[in-house]
């Protein structure tokens, strides 16, 4: 009997090295009823046989069900998400591709002299195509429906990224110089519905390679830089430039931000040895230049200095920038250029600024409208000036201030209105004048 | 005994409450087996001891199971379908985009007077992205890379919506003011390859905000616009317009349609003063109008008004609109021009217009080349005249018999053949000739 | 007994049928004590009752757990990729969309006479839809942003294929005609930044149709074209073509290719009779044509004929051309220009080139710069030839040296070296000038 019952034990035990599960009771039964005589020998050799089949059988569909819940509960590869344009990802990192875009349409009207036409425009209309390939590597083509013409005029970013370095990138293709805070900050995101007067020294976008490192407390990018797009010299070289930038922040929490930046950038005018600086007022669909310093000839070459300091603090945000451009000549004496601006904005229903990396961004309401909130309210004042007189050139000075009211309806959703009071134009073909202008802009941007 | 059935009845009530599966009939056993004495106190209470844990640790596995499945189970936040183009969808409605679009791919022969160009063109390759955002807003951008040029050209829609009130749409951007059915018509959609004559009047789209309520039974829509993308005045204000447009439908059902529609719509000329219609022999690639007012100068504004009438039943549908243009000039009497059409359809295979708030929508073939099916055949005639020839102005009269015919081999793509004849020109530059014209069309669009 | 062992067995028989699972060692073991008398009849009743009754139960439990895990477990209806671009695609072959697209960025210098025009362009940056529709039907919509214009310039593909007969294609739309082993090959795929010299002799994109079958061993694709799409005739007729292309590939293993070809091109000039044959020095930013015919006149119509050689062994590829144009003039004898290139590839790294259908395809590394690889590096060289000189017609005579480096950093990048070397030029413009060119492009492509 005690062998018997080290037997039954050792094949207990097998069993449940085979399966731990329910049966067991049954088990513990058929051998008290061997111990107690109730069933045979032979019954009870029959009934261990059954059981340890029966408890393998089920051991297995249990395993193979937990195999199959393994196999189903297992993310997928590619993650689709679409709040706004679509966003195709593997979730190991490797690819990713987001579809996106951005309408402006605006309306525009002037009072006071220069006449300016009263119109709408759409002022951009973009899509993109944006995204990662393995691992290490970005791309982008953005382009602009509302700004066609030759020679791929529209084409906004055209480049290929790599960020294998640690805290390093590099860029190659067609994109922004890294040059002045209100340029780097996306026309989606700026305070007012166009960049501020000294936006006429913009550095623009260039074919060519850059090198930065974008990092909490501070940025600094510095390129080589091609001509623009749609200047095709025919047997004439293309102009050429150089540029560099650096950021700090010293502060930089959400809703807490000090920005402090320096940009320098130089650009050789090439063969065709010819600049032009000049600026609406501050309204693109305006038709008109109220400062110009028409074509400059034998330019050999120009330098741009700009100084930005730029705060955030809860709802308020502070920004301002200084720029220079000195013109050189080959014939005739050098001329100096310069503008700046200050701004501010302030959040009626508490937002904050966001800050990344040198540029402000985006905007979150904290409660959305068909979500059953009202958007986010922001107001703006701005002052700017931009002096493009010097020597022989009478381009024209001019100042104005600026009004602005955003309503952010939801992430995505932007309505912005403007109003812009010349305040004085001084020497160029607007002598004297003193232009006022209402302008309005409703925009889906992703 | 009866106190230690109770007992065990209650423990046997508890494994029951945990879990009601299995095992009772091992239960029932053990029960019976130590009522009748075969298992001992001692034996039975190892027994049900065991049953207990068994029955909890199984009654356990079954519920992870089961959350498992639950989880599994569950539908996807996100659903990606791809029936041409691709629509990424959120299933709570919040967020949607699509990606789709169309291309016109055209051919012509001419015969008869005046000579016009045999040819071939794309007449219309479009992409747009459309979709909702947050609910209640919705966006589109659809380009036209047929039509390109400055100052956005090409761009065809590009506006917001919002949807948050009952029964009432506000819409801001660029977009089709809403005017006349064969223009509130998709171009994938009309019964002929090109619009009829009157097409002439069309309100086109432009820069604007429109209110609108769709129902099944009626329709209502009415905005005040900006003028077109590519006008820019420079310094002369540009045009704007007012339009509204009312539609009736008291029969509204699956192949049996009655449509009656009322169309106002005012443009001034803003600074630049000018007016001009005209007008192709109901083809794009003939490279000439067939009428022409040329440009007229000092018009103030003009205002038009359109009757609609459109019927479906069963396989056959029929259309017909009056438009008439009365110009307001400053120097010289004030001009009116007018036209109509009647055009009719008949599915070979069976298939009916499809009619949705006040206009017509897209063919589903009963059978689809590629399932076993032969797409949907239609036939279609139509008679169209208009008159732009009134007072000192001397566009011309014409009018033209169109013979159409439709293949519809799937729900996105659709061949077309169309005869058209010129019956008659009366004055204009064109005065007496009777040219025809053969041209054909494929298509893919969703 | 007997009779009540069969009813029993009759039932246990049943309930197997019903369930084969666990729980049959305890019917056993009940039908055991039954017969050894330790259970009564009645209980025995019960027990058997309670026993198929849980069976049953338990069944049915995992039956709807299998049914749940086999409804999970079935893969989804839509598939989606992000490898370059986005792919959704319906598993059953129904419908397909991808988007995707390509940038090249090319820099360029320049040395020796003739002067040309150092500087940077966007090649190309392209955008395309394509996909499946119903099984039978694809379509496809490419537009290259920087080649934008009137009339749909920057269209490149715009059609649709009808893939419902064994080995045949129908292609009706806008898309290249079949002619010429580099036109064929994508210029993703081209083993130099441009193609040789006597892509002078392109028979280019037309709206048209073709009929084509492409087998493993060989090709064959014929069509009939219109004239370009920025061919607006007015009322001038348009021109149009005809054109063939047969391919013929005795081994066509991976790594192991022989191609031979043989093209035949038609074109008839229309109501302009003009033509004109050109060619830069093998790079786009150049800025002039360094052999030219400038406008042929009273052309009727020209015939081309190409034939086609190419290679490859292992990471050695070689590949050769000769094309020659006759130009039938109405007044002034006939003019007959050709030009011919060879050129050999070799992959350090040991890749080999992909070839299907006719065409060249893409590289893949066999390792990739972001997964721990170098990538592709290959060598080029080549020389070329064109001879546009003949009767009247002082068009030049060209040949030239290229050195080719290019890296493949992943199968969706790629960054080129280009050294071109004038060797001579005979006639025209430029008659004995040799100037020489160094050219780079990043390109991301997908």
């Amino acid at each position: 009997m005690k062998i018997k019952m080290t037997v039954i034990s050792a094949i207990a035990l097998l069993l449940n090295c085979v399966s731990v599960q329910a049966g067991s009771e049954i088990e513990t039964l058929i051998n008290m009823l061997h111990e107690n005589g109730i069933v045979s020998d032979e019954q009870y050799g029959r009934l261990v046989a059954e059981l340890k089949q029966n408890q393998t059988q089920d051991s297995q569909e249990k395993a193979e069900v937990k195999k199959q819940l393994a196999e189903v509960t297992k993310p997928s590869d590619v993650e689709v998400s679409v709040n706004g344009g679509i966003t195709v990802k593997t979730r190991d990192g490797k690819f990713s591709s987001k579809l996106g875009g951005r309408v402006q349409a605006d309306a525009a009207s002037y009072s006071g002299d220069p006449d300016m036409g009263d119109g709408t425009e759409i002022r951009r209309a973009r899509l993109y195509l944006q995204g990662t390939m393995y691992y290490d590597w970005g791309y982008k083509l953005q382009y602009d429906f509302a700004s066609t013409g030759a020679n791929g005029k529209g084409i906004a970013d055209a480049f290929i990224t790599y960020n294998g370095f640690d805290d390093l990138q590099l860029k190659v293709g067609n994109f922004k110089e890294p040059f002045s805070l209100q340029e780097q900050t996306s026309s989606k995101y700026t305070l007012f519905t166009e960049r501020s007067l000294p936006t006429a020294f913009a550095a623009g976008r260039h074919i060519g390679m850059m090198v930065s490192s974008k990092q909490k407390h501070w940025s600094l990018a510095g390129g080589l830089f091609g001509d623009s797009l749609t200047t095709k010299g025919g047997d004439d070289d293309e102009g050429w430039g150089a540029g560099a930038r650096a950021t700090f922040s010293p502060i930089n929490e959400k809703g807490s931000i000090i920005h402090l930046g320096l940009g320098i950038n130089y650009r050789d005018t090439g063969d065709n040895e010819i600049a032009r600086f000049k600026q609406t007022p501050e309204s693109h669909i305006a038709g008109i230049n109220i400062v110009d310093t028409g074509t400059i000839f034998d330019v050999n070459d120009y330098l741009k200095l700009g100084l930005e300091v730029a705060a955030v603090y809860g709802p308020f945000s502070a920004q301002a920038e200084y720029i220079t451009t000195s013109v050189n000549r080959s014939s005739g004496s050098d001329v100096d250029f310069d503008g700046w601006y200050i701004q501010s904005g302030y959040f009626f229903t508490g937002e904050s600024r966001h800050y990344k990396k040198g540029a402000f961004g985006g905007i979150t309401p904290k409660g959305i409208v068909g979500e059953g909130g009202i958007g986010a309210w922001e107001f703006g004042l701005r002052y700017s000036t931009l002096d493009l007189s010097d020597n022989d050139i009478d381009g024209g000075e001019v100042d104005s201030v600026t009004l602005g009211l955003n309503w952010y309806a939801t992430p995505t959703l932007r309505f912005s209105a403007n109003y812009i009071d010349v305040l004085e134009v001084k020497g160029g073909t607007y002598d004297n004048e003193e232009p006022s202008l209402f302008q309005v802009r409703s925009q889906w941007a992703f």
